[in-house]
């Protein structure tokens, strides 16, 4: 079977087919717990390679390769798209629109690389399923909506995800991130930060613009909050423990000679130790309060959007995962990494069966991109632009080498 | 001809049907510039009331009522309405929505009182109409668009408005204000302060949220720049010397976790000098250059929205309009006033032709609002809510007073 | 009597003796309350012109000059000076030093001019000395210490000012201001701004520079205070009603690497209008409160240090100056002016006996700076430097000619 | 040799000797530089136990310990104290004064604990003279002033330290930190931060407290600069490495009511990463620039005050000292710490000759502040109040044992 750690099971055939998905999704990216032509399509795409395929947590999909005795071993793959005006120049780019919760209209684009998630994962179960002959056990494949919003792996679970899928002895994931694309990086323990975001609503007193005085201007009481919001990762949080406070979003006022009523800003507090995070919510909302006071206007409104927690990867299940991508891909192309400031919810699906869980990163950037001067642009940007290959080769090896290594195939991988 | 002053002037059955005119325009109320069934409506009713009635300037109406020989005397209007959630509680509200140039939806509101001067205007019309046999020559009753961005009086120029209409010896104008109702205020000379309207939009660059340090973070670096621009009113400006800097609006960012890359904001400038105006100008220009280079962003762009001149009443027509006034209305109703820091496009429309111009103020709150302990809710706050009566009246009565002051009937108004 | 208006009165030896005095007081300037040598020269002056002089409030000097029979006139000049390093690059400049109340050792300069207060008052009481054949009267001048801090005129009050000296029918003042030299502008009721003074002591809690966490930063959160504090002027202030709020001093901290456990700052509000001062007021307690909210900090100390009434000049007494000087330095010297935002304690003299009290201006600059394209050096900057001439002339013949004014003899200054 | 490692070796007449001698310079700190009574005590201390003593980079004093053959170790202790106001209560407490090099006379305190470095290598010597029979080699102690300052090391080197004294293997040298008396952290390779001060002169225009309009408020402008540096930290800095940004003073303005023309701050950067520095350097440059243009003022003047290395410890020279530490305190009294965020100008006098350096961290906190609830106040705190024992004990302890690791007498360790 070391066949399986060949690239050649990355047919040429197979290989096209993967680049026009990947082209595909990535035009037509859908927001988070909307992705449901996505949805269609992946269940389209499983079935045909002859799992059993379900609905789960609203737009998320189970599908089950079955292939005799043996382990399970589960693999996931997020499905939501971003808020982004995608900005990349690609051929394929994308120029969807979509609805937020709110309604408000906003152009989408897959600016997180979901789009080469799914392709991977879609392209893990094509190799395994040509491959039956050469190992056995079950494979599940989780669909999941909604990560962006950390609502699609607890709505997984809420809808009985664990009641119907057999119940895996680890649960898989990974990651494109902007590193060199063709490499991959792997943490033991913390992987990924704690994230909490708020939507917080600032009400002062509205008015003609020409009268201030009559007004309690809540533009510029908010951005005061924004302000004196740096001074907590600046000052209160200890320097050798990171903390990151952005504010995503800022919206006020819809004409520059009316005062507005109100300010809306969200919030978003990064951190990997619980005592950090405690101190950088409890600075926030004591800085929120006291800012509206300054200004005399009421309290404003605090509204939880979302929690993620650490996302913690099980050492031995890590180590195994890193060994057999070592030997697959090369050392020279494995490393360890620090934790990511980035975020997950992936950490519910094997949580909640108290299973171990793997997640590790693979690169998206052309070489030109990694050695040359400018900025790359990171995930979430509208110029996020992985390379295709040798980025989905490598995403799609990656899968297919932690699965096996997890269908307890030691010998023929070597 | 003393029943000219004579309030029986306004019948019972008129001030009926201004009234349920007032409470349909504020029902349905128009944005800038697209005042298309406002129009219609002025247009039906000017017919009926013997004018002739041409569109002019899109969506502006002239009418002109003859009566024989005369001075030509011409009364302006202005009929749009504002971007505001009506917050008032009235049964009248409006729950209208429109579209922004730029093709967001927003609510709409007449919060600015322009459905008080169409209908002031209206009854003044009908009144002057109902006694033809007590004046003679012409008044132009000029219903214009537009005037909260400062397009309208413009654009009715520039559509030919004084090559159609017949040249008048003065301009009138009035606009309600959150004073006692049944007060009118007139200012000689200076009457509306200068404004200027610009939108800023600052160049970040965006990102992940979890990664500041790869990005220019736009929504902070844009409250910089709010707050730094409150220390040029504070620390520039000479005290003694008005002036106002209003940051209208503020947007920026889709999603909590998503750092974006631009943000946009507008900026209302207001000032009675020319100096004063230049030097906050300036000091504009070089506050949000500089901060843009302590972020190291680009330098951000500077879109002029709107230009709004001084308004200056001509000395020798207020007293006329003065007079007039304290005689019908008696002298505790009538007082002087120092400038105010609104702005008004009125001017355009005298002074593309040279002749005067005269601009007043009537009051709209009752005395509960004026005498009670709460912030009187000012002109474009969502809760700018005139009392109909004794606003409506007073409104009408000072335009026709005005009118006929100027088409030189002293005697008649003894 | 003409000759009293005759500019001849000023010999050109007494010129002389006033310049060299005056270079004098310019070298030799003294900090508030702590003008012992002044005061030793000006009684030295005052009395070899003949006065009766007697210390009175500490280091102030009463001078009263009597003719006979007729009325009682007071005119006052304030004696000290400012803690400013001179840059004026005069050949007589300051190099004094003096020690502040809480120790401190700092550079003296006649920043505000009170020097040539000083020698116009001695070159009027010279003029009058000279010229005893040609008035009669009681004149009674007050050289008062301690102005900048609003400690003098209380204190000389205080020691029994009234209850020794004569009581003069109206008490008389100027002020050089950086206006045309030659000129004289005066105001009618308000002429100068309420003033209060606080110091605010900013606690933190001091540490590392290298472990804020450990620490509450004071200079960020008086930062912050200085910052949030221009919000009071730019959006709670009534754009027409003048206010300034100045942060005059901050001191924090003795090392770079220490966070220190406190900041000090003193702020200055200037108004003309009860109403406007509460609102300022309370709104920088609200805001010196909240920010030390924000920062997790204790409540700051506020102590305030001074309070300026607004100086308000009697109509009917400031009309009778307003004549006189007009009449002998000609109409086009004279102006108007409106009220001014600097602060004076000269209402506490005639309010403490309710008398009239007039207070006028002026100027110091020569043509070549007023014309000029640089901005003008105010009172109390570091280049603050009035031109000898034609100020010093005009200071003295101001004071002459008002104080004869109020002595009744009107037919002689024809 | 056993007993070296003995703490019967501390009898109870030298433990009495250093405590009292420990409270007479706790009582008696002088500032960086100026270390003269300071030394003068040293040398009187370490000629009687029988050293070779020279001055040396002007306030230093070199003591050669000899004891016939064997190698070289070196052994440095700093003896300047800080410009803090001491507010711990101690019967010892410093009322002491000094002035700074701009003249300030400020208060003095040994709020960094050089006091106990000072006490420990003397008692250190003290043991090793005692038992000259026990081991052989020579013991250059270098009693460095200006450590804070980062002036004395350099100053030593440069005043040919090196080319008077023997050459040793190894310097070594520790520092008492606010973590559990009794307790020892070492750390090999990076120990301590890099940092840079700058002192940063804004120049504004001054003027009168009353006319803004006329100066250029150099607080508001340094107050913007401390406000704006915040989101260095907060915004720029990868938040997986730590980046310290402290702005340590801020002085401006003598009174109230007088713009001043200037602002003065310092700011101290710490990092332990050269492109961290440089970014935030750079970062701090663009900044203190365009808040400078954003006033209008002119660049501010930035002047460099001190540069602290990175301190890095030799790691096979810190296994030595760690082992035999380990050995004589017990394993759960000695642990490995990240690097701090302190800074240390000890690696100039290894570098310098380029020998291993070794540098280590001991307790002071008693058992009763580490586990309570309030704030362990840090070293530059004006609460700084190391309990005498343990810590002395430890600290003398701690450096003899390392000494003599490096003796090259392990098996007498045992």
């Amino acid at each position: 079977m070391t066949s399986l750690a060949d690239h050649s099971l990355i047919t040429p055939e197979l290989r096209d087919e993967l680049h026009e998905l990947y082209r595909h999704l990535h035009a037509n990216p859908e927001l988070s717990m909307q992705e449901h032509r996505t949805a269609a399509l992946i269940t389209e795409h499983m079935e045909r390679l002859g799992c059993d395929t379900s609905p789960c947590g609203g737009t998320g999909v189970v599908a089950v390769l079955r292939n005799g005795d043996g382990p399970v071993v589960a693999f996931r793959a997020d499905t939501d798209a971003l808020p982004v005006a995608e900005d990349t120049g690609l051929d394929y780019a994308s120029t969807a629109r979509g609805r937020l919760p709110d309604g408000t209209e906003v152009p989408v684009m897959h600016a997180c690389g979901h789009d080469l998630h799914i392709t991977s994962a879609i392209g893990a179960a094509s190799v395994l399923a040509a491959a039956r002959d050469r190992w056995s056990g079950t494979v599940v494949f989780l669909f999941q909506p909604g990560e962006e919003t950390s609502e699609g792996a607890a709505a997984m679970v809420a809808d009985g995800l664990w009641t119907r899928a057999p119940h895996p002895e680890v649960v898989l994931g990974q990651h494109v991130y902007p590193f060199r694309a063709g490499e991959v990086r792997t943490a033991s323990g913390p992987a990924m930060a704690m994230a909490d975001s708020w939507r917080v609503t600032v009400h002062g007193r509205g008015g003609h613009g020409s009268q201030p005085q009559d007004t309690i201007d809540p533009v510029v009481l908010a951005a005061h909050m924004v302000v004196r919001i740096q001074s907590i990762v600046s000052r209160e949080v200890p320097p050798l423990q990171p903390a990151v406070v952005t504010i995503g979003s800022f919206h006020a006022g819809l004409k520059e000679n009316i005062i507005p009523a109100t300010a809306v800003f969200t919030v978003n507090v990064r951190s990997l130790d619980d005592a950090v995070r405690d101190r950088v919510l409890d600075a926030l909302r004591r800085v929120i309060a006291a800012e509206a006071q300054a200004s005399g206007a009421p309290e404003p409104e605090v509204e939880e959007l979302s929690t993620f927690p650490l996302l913690r990867n099980d050492p031995a299940a890590t180590e195994r995962v890193t060994g057999a991508l070592t030997r697959v891909l090369g050392a020279d192309r494995v490393r360890d990494t620090e934790p990511l400031l980035g975020s997950e919810d992936f950490g519910h699906l094997p949580g909640a069966i108290g299973v171990p869980g793997v997640y590790w990163f693979f690169g998206g950037m052309p070489d030109e991109v990694v050695d040359g001067d400018a900025p790359v642009p990171t995930n979430h940007s509208p110029f996020f632009a992985p390379v295709v290959e040798p980025t989905l080769t490598t995403g799609v090896t990656a899968a297919y080498t932690a699965i096996i290594a997890h269908l307890g195939m030691p010998a023929t991988v070597e």
